[in-house]
């Protein structure tokens, strides 16, 4: 895929994927549409394959690789969720996966990953080291790289979750994902550009970690520079792929503090007996700080991942 | 409904309450499916209203009142779910509702029925102090006593979980259900001699609370005295008409340690990401304790409800 990807491009990395991926349930919630005062739709990404959206861009790179690619396998660098997508994918390609991984990144992740046979090679959490890391690992294996989300490929996977949205629920007011990378902000907007061009696309991010809201309201990509939120899959920043679809298709991007994203996220867990990572509850989190501007609208928000450690839960660390 | 509900009197029941309720979903995992070596199908009462099964039967009982006895209210004792759940369901209908309950009920549960507008009254966490409290109020007001499960009415309420499983999954070999009082039990039972009678029903009971097993090993009803399990819904004993039933329809019951019951609740809460209560859990327990058994076989297993202490989880009791 060489450019931004295309209406029929979106479609077609659907068939590919389709029988790779889950089609998650979009729930509803009667209590929370009253608490809220607006009808809202949860796309529930937390439960697809490894636990977040991020395994359908994986899916539709790997599947777009030739023959030649896929005997050298796949590399990337992640936090997290995007890790255990592209392991998973690789895997059942029957294709060798190298991950790089920050060795503070949460154990269950970790755990993820090497469940999938990928191997991992750790690196200091820091950008730079990652990028060293994976560079090192390309250069010994020839593994294609496939970044978490400046890649287009990737961003045409994740935009699949807002176009089975579309399919199922007409005349959405907005739609809200997360945003930190911007793979699934991007390719949201762009299926809701194809399929619901009246819908209009929000991005929610921590205000600990605003860079793409900044990036978006100045018209430059800012990094993101010692980031502090809780939304551990939220840190990173946009890159020039997903800055200029997100620019051109995106209304724009609200940010929320932690303790708002909290307080959502476990209004989710209560009243809808899921479990959501703090990522995706931010979304959550704009409705609940902009109450009078969602009010009595029809919004769907993407609830991009699940993958908590429970043993260590953000409510407990607050003061009660 | 004066005898053991008929296939007729489940269907009106499900007839009477299915715009009150919620369909639930019947979830599938290949995560567990593979780790389990069984095809399971999870049928969620966890998203029931209230966050259990029991707003099935509250809802057909207030349903089933005839004018002059809605004027009164309904009045019963009930540990937790099945308060919230006839608080709401007398809501609902503009009943008043008087709930008798232990003053050791988790607060969770207490919060619910008070926002649901029923009218609280204290008691000793014992089963002679709620009978004795409840027979007070029911002489003051007049109230409709409505059992918790020693009543047909709520017997084929919540019977109609099990009815909506055999609507979507056929061919099931079995059923398993949580057994406390036995109102899940014996209405899923009824159901299935109705709806699916190739399917075996099994009752899932928690081994600190086996009561119900011993019951039915030895073919009479043998009170629950002094249970000690994690499952806080499964604490009661069974009764005359549920008792009758199980004997009559149920293939067996099994019960499991709460160390496996707290295993199986973790193993849903990671791979499906949804939240059950312990007492939902002794489902899958079931199963993994008893792998041969299920292998290879298509089980439906009824995820009671959703409503545990999340500041309160037990795996943070255990050792690690």
């Amino acid at each position: 895929m060489s450019g931004i990807p295309s209406k029929d491009e979106i479609i077609s990395a659907h068939e590919r994927i389709k029988n790779h991926i889950h089609r998650t349930p979009v729930l509803t919630s009667k209590q929370l549409n009253e608490i809220y005062g607006c009808s809202l739709y949860f796309k529930c990404e937390n439960m697809q394959k490894v636990g977040a959206f991020k395994f359908r861009g994986a899916a539709n790179s790997v599947l777009s690789l030739d023959d030649s690619e896929l005997t050298k396998g796949v590399a990337t660098h992640s936090s997290g969720n995007h890790a255990a997508a592209l392991a998973l994918a690789a895997k059942s390609a029957n294709v060798k996966a190298y991950i790089v991984m920050p060795r503070t990144a949460p154990s269950i992740k970790k755990k993820a990953v090497e469940g999938y046979g990928a191997e991992i090679i750790y690196c200091e959490p820091t950008l730079q080291a990652r990028e060293e890391t994976l560079n090192e690992v390309i250069a010994e294996t020839g593994a294609a790289f496939i970044h978490p989300y400046n890649n287009y490929a990737v961003i045409a996977g994740q935009s699949t979750a807002a176009k089975e949205i579309y399919e199922v629920i007409p005349d959405l007011d907005y739609l809200i994902t997360p945003v930190g990378g911007g793979g699934l902000l991007s390719g949201s907007s762009l299926s809701t550009k194809y399929f619901s061009p009246g819908t209009k696309v929000i991005g929610a991010e921590p205000e600990g970690a605003d860079d793409a809201y900044r990036s978006f309201r100045d018209a430059k990509i800012y990094p993101s520079i010692n980031p502090d939120t809780i939304c551990d899959g939220l840190l990173t920043s946009l890159c020039e792929k997903t800055f200029e679809i997100i620019t051109r298709n995106v209304s724009e991007i609200i940010t929320v503090d932690d303790s708002n994203i909290i307080a959502a996220m476990r209004n989710i867990w209560e009243r809808m007996k899921i479990i959501v990572e703090p990522s995706a509850a931010v979304t959550l989190a704009v409705i609940g700080n902009n109450k009078e501007k969602f009010a009595g609208k029809k919004a769907a928000l993407i609830l991009s991942g699940g993958n908590v450690d429970l043993d260590n839960l953000p409510w407990s660390k607050l003061e009660r």
